[in-house]
């Protein structure tokens, strides 16, 4: 061993104790003849002294940044103590040191607030990731880890290994495929997710299964998005939807616990995809702050359930003068609160940020609930002052507080709707790091309608189980759809999945669902999807046979790690929390990888480049 | 949830109470009016009995076996108890039940011992895997899982994740790769095992690293390979050779006592590499039996230290009249204990044994040390009493034993000499499948010789270190092999690597070594191998420029972890410890992958496949 201690253990308790110590050179300070040195590790940092004697030896060997040290001496108390670190307290008075290894100039500085920009920092990865603001970003991702092990234990889940060189069946996002050498113009791919192995677990028996694993996905990459990327898989058998939703509210409640030292101790809430889409305008609403949306006017087949409220609206009826809503095919308001006193300008930012065309609408309404009762309104000209009252009470307005409205197209405005009031959430402090709040999203639509052909995609995946109301209008039906303009009257379109999303401060942390466990059910899925029964059976008819064996009752859930991580350490980006990640074309840049291959390896795994 | 309890959780002190149970049907036996049944989930097997009035229900929806079925009723004391089962004291008196999903007839029974052969086995691996034999498997595998993160927690490893989507860099075995469609033309590789990204964090500061980690050779799969498999890898910086052995062996200890509920407390023996080859003939000697070989003849230059043996051998002298001796370059022999009554047909049955392709030797020589003191071989006319007392005596043989001698090439006969010890340790009962022996083989040659090529390969890999003391000779020396011929004679034969093996029963459980830190010395290592100074920069310029920036002294190990579920399980065979293996053929049989992917695929990969 280089070392009898690290450099984050030494205190006062241990002074006058002889130590050796090994680790980075973070600083080095000369006064006069003596020389103070940061010594740096993994655990923290020690002060060392380096006295005169010793000026010989720095002069024939002098030292730099990062150069890498074994140092022995005495722990003395400082004169000077620092209380900003641990060991602030003491330093050692160095009678010894040797080089270990030296150290080019590196090109950023090893501290918090200089990483280099984002390229230097992924090209010297292996610098970036000494930097303390890198390191604690892993500690708390090693931390979930084994948070998130320890409670699945304690429940009786098994951590089963499920196989990665396993069968292309692309459904939705593309595969990364491996040419077979020993299988002559055969691949295999590497999972999107276990879902089928776990599956298959469940009819095996192993009726509580988890692993945390690496996905593939060769997707074009947004921001943000990894080629790999792990997920916290889980599954389990004889149980319901209840079942799985309390179990995992729990499991994420104890890491909060682990991990934030946070006691979640409310009832996690649930909402419905639909009322989540109403309230929020989307299905992974952040419940950290209210803002809810009214909804004036909407397409009556999008919200059926909703009739009463569109009768009732002042603006439903598309008499009211004002072009912009009487053409709108949706209007939605809601209020910011204390923003009654906006100036012109403040609102005019506003109103070209959500014609941006990241939100594409044409402008914005306001009415502003002037405190002493008064309304004032970009639309004065067209609504008195009784009928501003009534828009602006159906968002729960009080004086002192700034209505907006959107109006437009359903899907563009609800999303602007929702986007506007994030921001409004971020501009007026609502949606605060250290607080946390989770969500469930149930009852998600099944189905969603594919228009380019004009067929039914399967909105979480196809292997997940209708409500069981509806299981038997999706047996009973024919999947066609006959008029394409007319899909939304589709039997299959109301059909419900027994599908959830746990969503945490505005983000999916995590989705499942129910899964289909009969044969006939399955089969009708897969037709549902457009599959010949040819295709289903060279897909999936592993999964159909073992469906034949007895399959029980099961479903799961899968969290998306990189994901959870990043929030839990208060930061947007996933890379920030996976040791070398890839950059937005796929490629790790330190590598310097995807690469060529040689002609050899080519010709063994009978394969050849296309020529373009 | 559909149960209250588990199949394995009712006892005696349960009865009365109203439960529900789910599980599979095992056995149905019908009794006039009474049908019982056994009910099996992961967690035991529980006994229903069902009543006259169900007769009706059971004869409209007939049960079968592996049928899912729900059962509801009250536990009872059963009047036949079953002391081989943990719930045999009871039973549950079914007062209802639901059939969850039916099962077609199962293509083998699922118990113990029936497994309809292996292609069967694999097919319908979903129905194997509900056989106890191979759940029990499934159940060490995590259990060793479960310890080895246990430990390592508790010594200050962390997990940290790297990536899967590498580049390809073969040197050694073959990479698995994948094409990458947005870089035209280029290739990812998977992973043959983190190596170079372990060596990188140890860069980084992250001194104590660890994952449990799928790893990916594409290589001809002999028995019990598969082209991925799972290591528990390992690294550490600031330590020695000492450090790791002493971590690792802990490590092992540890799993065997909570997996094992084995109490090792012996101290881990150590064996040169050189000695073990002399002792055993092999490097990875099963120890938990003696019979150590007698080297009667060897090549000098092979063990060079050994040169004091060799001239007081009787047999080395070539002139002892018997041709086969006197023209062997290796003589070999050990001492079967106990045996010297073997039958001539017992002895000519062994004399084939070693005959046989895969051992390859022209006969066997055999002395009995009989009970009376005399001796009797099958090369009496050539050897007089005496000269047999003293060819018996150098292998420790005791009156009672057999002694057998191998002659013949140096390297095939210490195999086969390794072999027979192996077969006879078998034969005796050594070879005990609940004695468990750990080994650590030290002091590898750092370099072998490559006889196509006429260089040097590396006989760990080419991030080992020599021992200190061999830095110089390295440094010092060209690595090119002037005269083939005299390889041996080459500075480069006789450096050792600072390396290391685990053995466990005659198995290398894991193997490791401290690492080259220092940017020249793997400079001059690549150049050992072969690589132009282009190739290592474009393969390894990552590794060379982070070793410029503060590398600190490190080195590691990985244990194959599939290997070592396979010996604590007590079986020959790594498949039977993973959920989903692979064939001979890298086939999964019951995906029936790898398959053909489509056109479209192709394309945007930018690949043809090549037409033969």
């Amino acid at each position: 061993m280089y070392r009898s201690h690290t450099c984050g253990a030494l205190r006062m308790q241990d002074v006058n104790q002889q130590v050796t110590l090994a680790g980075w050179v973070q600083t080095i300070r000369k006064f006069g003849a003596i020389t103070f040195i940061d010594l740096r590790d993994r655990y923290g940092i020690t002060q060392l002294l380096l006295g005169e004697e010793l000026n010989s030896q720095l002069t024939d060997q002098p030292l730099g940044r990062e150069y890498v040290l074994q140092a022995t001496g005495k722990v003395t108390e400082r004169s000077n103590k620092n209380s900003q670190i641990d060991t602030g307290d003491i330093e050692v008075a160095v009678t010894s040191f040797t080089i270990l290894n030296k150290s080019a100039v590196p090109p950023f500085t090893i501290q918090d607030d200089t990483d280099g920009g984002d390229d230097i920092r992924m090209k010297y990865r292996f610098l970036d990731l000494r930097r303390n603001a890198v390191k604690k970003n892993l500690e708390l991702r090693y931390a979930v880890n084994r948070s998130a092990r320890n409670y699945l234990h304690q429940q009786g889940f098994m951590d089963i290994e499920t196989p990665f060189l396993i069968k292309s069946t692309p459904e939705g996002a593309r595969d990364f495929v491996v040419p077979s050498r020993m299988n002559a113009g055969q691949f295999y791919a590497l999972p999107q997710s276990p879902q089928t192995f776990k599956q298959l677990l469940m009819v095996s028996g192993y009726d509580r299964y988890y692993q945390i694993v690496k996905c593939f996905r060769d997707e074009d990459l947004r921001a943000d998005r990894q080629p790999e990327f792990t997920q916290i898989d889980c599954e389990m058998a004889f149980v319901e939807q209840e079942d799985i939703l309390q179990m995992f509210e729990q499991l994420i409640k104890q890491i909060f616990k682990d991990v934030k030292q946070i006691d979640y101790s409310d009832l996690v809430e649930r909402i419905s995809w639909e009322e989540a889409m109403w309230t929020y305008g989307n299905d992974k609403p952040d419940i950290r702050f209210n803002m809810k949306l009214a909804n004036y006017k909407f397409p009556l087949h999008t919200f059926p359930e909703k009739k009463e409220t569109l009768s009732n609206s002042l603006l439903s009826s598309g008499a009211t003068g004002f072009a912009v809503f009487d053409q709108a095919e949706t209007i939605i308001g809601f209020a910011a609160a204390g923003c009654s006193e906006y100036t012109r300008k403040q609102i005019d930012e506003l109103t070209e940020w959500v014609k941006r065309p990241q939100i594409g609408m044409q402008g914005m309404v306001y009415i502003k609930c002037n405190l002493d009762g008064t309304f004032k309104s970009s639309v004065d000209k067209f609504f008195g002052e009784e009928s501003l009252q009534k828009i602006a009470a159906a968002t729960g307005a009080q004086p002192g507080d700034l209505v907006l409205v959107l109006a437009g197209k359903e899907e563009k405005t609800r999303k602007a709707a929702s986007e506007l009031r994030l921001e409004m959430g971020k501009r007026l402090g609502l949606r605060k790091e250290n607080e946390f709040k989770l969500l469930w999203v149930l009852d998600f639509p099944l189905f969603e309608y594919a228009e380019e052909e004009n067929r039914w995609v399967a909105r979480h995946h196809p292997f997940t189980a209708p409500k069981p109301d509806h299981i038997a209008v999706m047996i009973d039906n024919d999947p066609e759809i006959k008029d394409a303009a007319k899909y939304l009257e589709h039997p299959y379109a109301g059909i419900k999945a027994n599908a959830y999303d746990m969503v945490l401060n505005g983000n999916e942390i995590g989705g499942g669902s129910i899964r289909i466990f009969q044969r006939p059910l399955q089969e009708k899925m897969f037709a549902a999807l457009g599959m010949t029964e040819a295709e289903a059976l060279h897909k999936f008819g592993f999964l159909l046979g073992a469906f034949e064996y007895g399959a029980p009752p099961h479903g799961g859930i899968a969290f998306g790690f990189d994901r959870l991580c990043s929030i839990l350490g208060g930061s947007e980006s996933i890379r920030d929390f996976i040791a070398f990640p890839k950059n937005n074309s796929g490629r790790d840049v330190m590598l310097d990888a995807p690469g060529t291959i040689d002609q050899h390896q080519l010709d063994e795994l009978h394969i050849q480049l296309n020529k373009e």
